[in-house]
């Protein structure tokens, strides 16, 4: 996965462990796509003290995720649900009783919903 | 819950955010059910001082969960998942051809496996 988007990814799902400031910082960044310097005006903060922020909370979020895999089995789980739904999809096609269908649409939904 | 299930529990979910030595001593105090003497003799450390370690490695597990509600978002799944899977027995009962049967429970069992 390309550097960028791991962040931006990683931010989602540890950006509550970062402190306000470094979240704003690291979304102006990742996410709002603003340079050092654009970032460096609207805080006050000189250039290099964001460079350094935004390099250390990018290797404390990567060191979260080795820790704890988060986004890893997140991402798994959302690769099986998708698999799951579309062998209940494929299964549906081959019942002929109504009511069948209708059953498996529910419990489809209910995956889709709570997983 | 209880206050020592529900650390325990956070342990097994935010334990590699603390140290080795943090870990261990409190999966002795938490799962190993040893008291605050006899980790203070192995561990050659305080009585107090693993009052105050156990004390503040709590309050931190319950930190992250605050945080990150990882606990709570995965008991959520494992309660899903149980409901789905009953809701595709019961439906599993009410197939007539074998083959129908056969497909459901390979689902169930993809779900019960990957999810």
């Amino acid at each position: 996965m390309e550097k960028r988007l791991e962040i931006s990814l990683l931010l989602d799902f540890y950006g509550p462990l970062l402190t306000e400031k470094q979240r704003d910082i690291m979304d102006l960044y990742y996410n709002k796509d603003l340079s050092l310097s654009e970032i460096s005006e609207i805080t006050s903060a000189s250039r290099q003290a964001i460079h350094d922020l935004i390099k250390r909370c990018g290797n404390l979020l990567i060191e979260y995720e080795d820790k704890l895999q988060l986004m890893k089995k997140t991402l798994t789980i959302e690769n099986s649900k998708t698999r799951i739904i579309d062998r209940l999809e494929m299964f549906k096609t081959n019942m002929e009783i109504q009511e069948n269908k209708e059953i498996i649409n529910d419990i489809i939904k209910d995956i889709a919903e709570s997983i």
